[in-house]
């Protein structure tokens, strides 16, 4: 397949034809805005996180998210076992290692997820040199402090080891499976003003792993489809709160034309 | 009392008038939202959910809504807790059951409440028909695959067994005490891209089952006023980001006169 | 310093040059809300409540919110470690002791953080009333019964005995640190309707308290901030979802020109 805009339309395509149920376990914040952004994108979400109960559901669902935001036991421990479980259901899941390298004990959880085969890991720069192992202590908070170039090296070290597509997030976003890098330029500095986009686009990510089996280029999809979506809605809003409502609203509306139009891929 | 959009409008101003402390264990996706929606319709929400307070609140409240999404051991255990103390307070209680025949976990847990007597219960019919005992697996994740008119058997044998009023939501809402059962015929295709709208029309059951002591007109009222507000909002949006927002503006601004307009019940 | 509009437009300023890492634990219903309005007014939101993260991230911090609403043993554990470690580091922290005196555990819990040194806390009359203790049960659920007036004795009080500066909310804001009692008339009605933004406004104050030493000060400036994005909000919002969306969208575009315009102070 060819990654391009046009690959990325039927990426959407497919989302909306086969609604995919994705599976998120996802931090406090972003509960809700995560649910609305796959159900207006057209897919399925559903929140199951009791340790009861998502072994059960994962194997159930086309996706899982794992998002480690407000982490406290309880969900860590439900995290181990989903993982687990979507391994060995073959369900594909996407990590979000929100400020690993900021708190010991969620930088040790993601290490200890690593090994299960995500087929996707989102994150800011700091996340992901933290997550690849060379350095921390570069974050501010929940935000990065560099800007997302500065994790390329990480990012491509960590693909190869993990096996997953890796994205670093930032003003320019940077995608890579080890081999291939590609950045995408889309998307609204607006944005940082919203709290979980980078919550909302792994979640889409999560939508695209469950219709395309090349995680490579269903990383590339769901982050081209946020930053389009969301400079969309930049350019109809007067600041953050019309811009997360306008969001959704324009993942609605998205359509593969438009995309065609407006997502701006490079190879490097 | 007769059953029709005036009584309807009545209750509204009965809300309005009386502000009725609605006590809510609801799941993490809603729990802004469903706060928003009964502050916006006039009631005054709490929600309360600590296995250490909520006996002691559930007998200060004028309702108890309990919605089983986003389940966890302890949400679990505080719901136990509070709808027994709700039965010894009299406090009259609303059933969600969010998911109810996906996993077995809220299954059982959805059948233990089910003696301790609610005013009633709002499910889509995946749940309803589940819930009620002949067949699980109609689901898709929290969706419900069915239409709400094949769970309408299901529905009147609940409300038989159980003495609760049973909804059944979707395109078409339906509502039965197990002898007189009604349909509403309000309410937008859209919704169903809005997460939580289902919660909501519970809630706001929970709020008409404060102010008024038959379960049966009371669901109806709650459902048909949740679904006038949904039409209202859904013609003034452009996609589920502005409908989110506009309903709470519809339920701000509803008033009997635009619930006599436009409320369409049928008794069948 | 002088305790007017400008200083309060400084204190603006020096949040967005600074943007201070403000630790929220914070209740389920304003999670998402409250790191949006941070976010929105330029500081740095972070939502950490596991105990087995608290300490570490407390210490980074450059201030602490700590909201009682959806209390559970958890989240109160985890509350008990962060003041204190907020105390060892000298990190400032707010109190926001939702519904304290309506249920006996989070009043003992309030009773309990207290000796820690808070720079400041919110709350509405009965909160603030109860949290003083000479007299409970003055609440509706989460609401105050009573006018804001009505606690400026017992806020006095508590701030002599507390060494915060402590503000009653309601129509008419208080803010005393035991000696100095100044009010602040801006705001809306209307915003009443929109669910925890009291919660916001004590938010923000722990923005402020991170960038101004002077706790009294800083407790004036955050709630001069917050009622005016509110009334800037609801001049142009139709209802409570508008008004909610249109806050964060005038703390983004707030500035010093316009608090200079609008704030209304008096020294009592």
């Amino acid at each position: 397949m060819t990654l391009d805009a046009a690959a990325t339309g039927r990426c959407l395509d497919a989302i909306r034809a086969r609604r995919p149920l994705i599976h998120n376990i996802t931090n406090l914040v972003v509960t809700n805005s995560t649910a609305n952004a796959l159900l207006a994108l057209g897919a399925s979400p559903a929140m199951v996180e009791g340790a009861d109960e998502v072994e059960e559901f994962v194997a159930k669902s086309a996706a899982l998210v794992v998002n480690l935001g407000t982490m406290s036991a309880d969900r860590a421990a439900a995290m181990r076992l989903a993982v687990a479980a979507a391994r060995r259901a073959g369900t594909p899941w996407v990590l979000d290692p929100v400020a690993v390298g900021v708190m010991r004990y969620r930088s040790q959880l993601a290490r200890d997820l690593l090994p299960h085969a995500p087929a996707a890991i989102r994150g800011n720069a700091s996340e992901i040199i933290s997550l690849e192992g060379r350095a921390d202590g570069m974050a501010h908070g929940v935000d990065s402090v560099a800007g997302s170039e500065a994790a390329i090296a990480a990012a491509q070290r960590l693909a190869r080891a993990s096996g997953a597509a890796v994205a670093v997030t930032g003003a320019i976003d940077y995608v890579t499976d080890g081999s291939r890098t590609v950045s995408i330029h889309n998307g609204d500095a607006m944005m940082a003003r919203v709290t979980g986009l980078g919550c909302t686009a792994t979640a889409i990510v999560g939508a695209c792993v469950a219709v395309e089996s090349d995680g490579f280029a269903a990383t590339v999809h769901g982050l081209a489809i946020a930053a389009v979506a969301g400079e969309i809605a930049a350019a109809r809003s007067r600041g953050p709160g019309s811009l997360q409502l306008e969001i959704y609203d324009a993942l609605y509306r998205l359509d593969a034309a438009t995309l065609m139009e407006r997502v701006q891929l490079q190879t490097r």
